[in-house]
């Protein structure tokens, strides 16, 4: 079967039905030309039920859409914990495999994650979003076509509107998540917009400055990592968790020939001029900054499953950036600069 | 039945698969909640078999489309010249009616069309699309706030990055495009601008600039049209077909407490910096700056379609700029002042 | 005598110790490199003694400072209506000569202006400021390097943040001012960012909107006036006396192979980003937008006293731009287009 | 004697005739109201007779223009390494100091330096000139005004054009100078926008990337810096020596409660707009970016010796920022965190 503009057809499985996964379904389901949402799996049956009702898709359980023989691919956006396994099943299964970020928590996990993918030969794409945003595209682009020489300084930050959904609960609180759920994408950012270099030294400067009261309990709001790379590169990736203005993530890359700046801060393009000067809105979320990446993201991973292309953003990526949290993460525990070396 | 979010399903029938058409065809079967592409019409057998082939849709002889009890709603997306005799022929067959302006050429046409639906007791609605796009929207908002005072200086500007299709061909020339297909928007825009306020007089100065050799034919493609409201507010348009740097739209309200602007040039939020300064890329095309507006003229229509809204762009309202557009083509052909009042 | 970088030193002599011959003052005496404030003159004996007592400089008559033989060069910053005999004055007393804009109010003035200074063999250089304003001349010279082609639609705009001192009071009210005093600032922008282009025709519409208790004495405060050009050009001007959000002086020429915009709103580089979006301060006065471009002019005429340039803004250029004035103030007392060339 | 706006003149005698001492005499000459240039000293004597003829001051010996009873004031803008002698032997003599930045580069010399001002009862007032820039004072006092609540996130960046006159020649190269003279500023700016708070601690990454040629003579051309503070925040400070687009001068403090950004890029508000999209020039030097600066701290220096006004930046100041630089010249040299409390 082909569908619009003679693309065949890719059909989707998806594992999650959250706000991110509600996001995904909706995207296969009308924005990717040439996917076909088919079933959606939730360990919340009425959550995957409501959820494939509003698309036209099935609501499923996790095995039962793993076996099903007309599911091309899956799309998994559990929570993180459950990532890795997911993504074994799925390749196990025979399925292209494409994993929201982080892909997984340990290096064992994504080592698992990995092998298990090209033991199967399937696919295996992680969803870095700003990869497939315009502007951080066109800042890649002019990087690689040697735009800004070599680069020098760089900055990649990422300042959450507001306290992440399931950071802290009734369930207790998720100490890491600055590191490996958030800071990930500033880390991967970097190291894909730093073309050939390898990260060598990481340190962490992180603080629980909005919700002083999680940090007895390791919940950290404020994060600065610094990174040095190979080719002499001097980072900084920056998270908060409570931005007040809105949506704010940026990135910056400086080099022997110029600089490029990727991130915008205001939400349309009115302005609005009175007694006390000039006003723009400004940005509120994810979804309004990175609509057409995460749109774009999917339709990459289906040109992936339909043989037409390599990944885009592979399991080695995701291992690459989760060890600079993980260096992030042992500098903030010893409070001392970390080799990569030393995260095996 | 119920589309996605519970919206009854809209089943729509579109009569025109050039450009445009094929954008709301889009649009209609991916991106509009709620829309349904059932079938697509046009004089070229072949464009509609194509078009509707890419989003599974039906082609179709017009009046077989409009005789169609399946169909609730028709968009109609024809040559201009074709406008008016469609949307009285689709009121006729009791479809709600959406119509790409200019609803009309004349004010014969769009009053004929307007009794149309009118008798029918259909909506019809008009596709004057910046009213739907964010920003021009917040300026809205703005002025009905109170944000700005009463308007006292008004600019409304369209440039093409390109010849328009179809204005200069083996089949001759357009030669009021530049009015009514073209400034038509701004027209619109300012009107609406400017709520509560009427039009008073025109002023007109046009040129064919770009390529002098129609010039004698009529075909303009430089126009400015000053407009004073009974407001006081002094407004001009001004349209250009080509503007090297892209698709130039901007819109600015002046008033006695302040001022909105609107209409945005940069495509991405990517800057490059080097030796010779800042460098930013620029929207290409209506597509690009416009395509949630698109999209969200749309998804109002099905909302008037099922009885939730009243049309948000009207006959009375494409009347309204229609009768600007042409007293700005009397304005130029007598090479004076017209009052509105002249133009009946 | 010799002033730092070897230039050789011009004595002036200011007339006019009002706001805007203060701000003169302050420049000869302080920024103008190689000037000299030696002697100031006002109708108003006090103002004189106080502004010349703040530099060093010498209370004087007018005629005593004419006569002076030390003083090589002649400032005239007196009210508008005295313009054109201070000229001829300064002409026949043998100084060089700069007049703030409107060098004169009507046509025989100013050619009475030229012929003296000319019969004289002065220099005689005009203030019109824009021209000198880094953002303006960077346009200019963009225009004459032909990088945007061909100007084909041009705009200037003047909004002043509150009302002009003098234009109504116990005296009366002084109706032209928004054409001859305002305006002609965007009339000469205009002529001078369309190099070797002659105006064809304006036309004008105006209106008290601001102070509609002036309207019967003709006193205008909102004004547009459309303007032809003789290579295609069709051009804008508009302004407007009371801007709330402060000092609005823009410019913009749209040709065929892009497009040149000068002017800005933000008045420093802070921007204040909070709950409700981001916020800028806006320029506030034209001391504060034209502050280098006040002291350039002023350099360039010491330049032109000394024989080392001609100079950059003429009586020509006074009379060009008064012409168009001059048609926009009969366009708007007949309601209609005027040609340039019914302006004698 | 008084001068302009009722100010009692100040007379200052300047020490140093480089680049940065020219600006200050031109300032102090001309821009400064009611500020005398008396006398320039230089070890070099031609350059002072150079530069005090420029502006009819006198050229002087150094220990002559200190036992000058006529001279008020004086400005040191000597080579760094010389500054601290300096402002012993000015406090000796009974004058006013003002010395460029860094005032000192050990904590021995400040103290002393700040000792002997304190036992003459002189003011002393230091040259962080961004305290004066419009757009860092309006960050400033949003700071101040509770606009962004508390600092979390900050950041000061430094990249010069080209590379620092003086810091590689025949007499060697000058290790220390990224820390003690250029990120001195950023060091300043950071505890200036961060009010009432302490930094803790410090680490530091730098490297000779421009220039690798001199890395084995420690001179280091790139950095980063890290700095904590009591209050929570974490700030990072960079600096490079090549920046090919231009001078690059920018701040940002994100708090609770909202963000302040200050710093610009564009040299004029002129924009091209051409078929590769829209250009702006970028501005090229401190003294384009800092021009108003450089003329604010010495007027309010000339507030301090009239006894109006207190030093807005005190020896006190430098000295604090100085420990930072020292702080992160150990972190460098050991390659570990650094806590201020080290720095003694």
């Amino acid at each position: 079967m082909r569908s619009d503009h003679g693309l065949a057809v890719v059909r989707m499985g998806l594992v999650g039905a959250g706000r991110i996964g509600a996001l995904h379904a909706r995207n296969l389901a009308r924005h990717v030309a040439g996917a076909e949402l088919v079933a959606v799996a939730d360990p919340r049956r009425e959550a995957a039920e409501e959820l494939a009702g509003q698309y036209g898709a099935r609501p499923s359980e996790v095995d039962e859409l793993l076996a099903d023989p007309e599911i091309d691919a899956v799309v998994i956006a559990s929570i993180a914990a459950a990532h890795q396994e997911l993504v074994v099943k799925a390749a196990g299964a025979g399925k292209a495999v494409w994993c929201e970020k982080p892909a997984s928590l340990t290096l064992e996990q994504i080592d698992r994650a990995i092998a298990a993918t090209a033991a199967a030969g399937v696919p295996f794409q992680v969803g870095f979003n700003r990869r497939f945003a315009a502007d951080f595209r066109a800042a890649r682009a002019t990087v690689e076509a040697g735009g800004i020489g070599t680069p020098q300084l760089m900055r990649s930050i990422t300042r959450d509107p507001g306290w992440p959904a399931g950071l802290s609960n009734a369930a207790g609180v998720r100490p890491w998540t600055i590191f490996r759920e958030t800071l990930i994408h500033d880390f991967d950012t970097l190291l894909w917009l730093n073309p050939g270099a390898e990260p060598v030294e990481v340190y962490t400067r992180a603080d629980a400055l909005i919700a002083p009261e999680y940090k007895a309990d390791g919940l950290l709001d404020t994060a600065v990592v610094m990174i040095t790379f190979d080719n002499g590169a001097i980072a900084t990736a920056e998270a908060n968790f409570s931005a007040l203005y809105g949506y704010d993530v940026r990135g910056e890359v400086f080099g022997s020939k110029g600089m490029v700046v990727a991130g915008r801060l205001p939400s349309t393009a009115a302005v609005h001029y009175d007694a006390t000067g000039s006003h723009q809105r400004t940005l509120r979320s994810d979804e309004e900054m990175f609509r057409d990446a995460y749109v774009q993201e999917l339709f990459d991973f289906a040109e992936v499953v339909r043989g037409n292309a390599e990944p885009p953003v592979t399991g080695e990526d995701a291992r690459r950036a989760l060890r600079i949290a993980l260096a992030a993460m042992t500098s903030h525990e010893q409070h001392r600069p970390v080799r990569l070396g030393e995260v095996r």
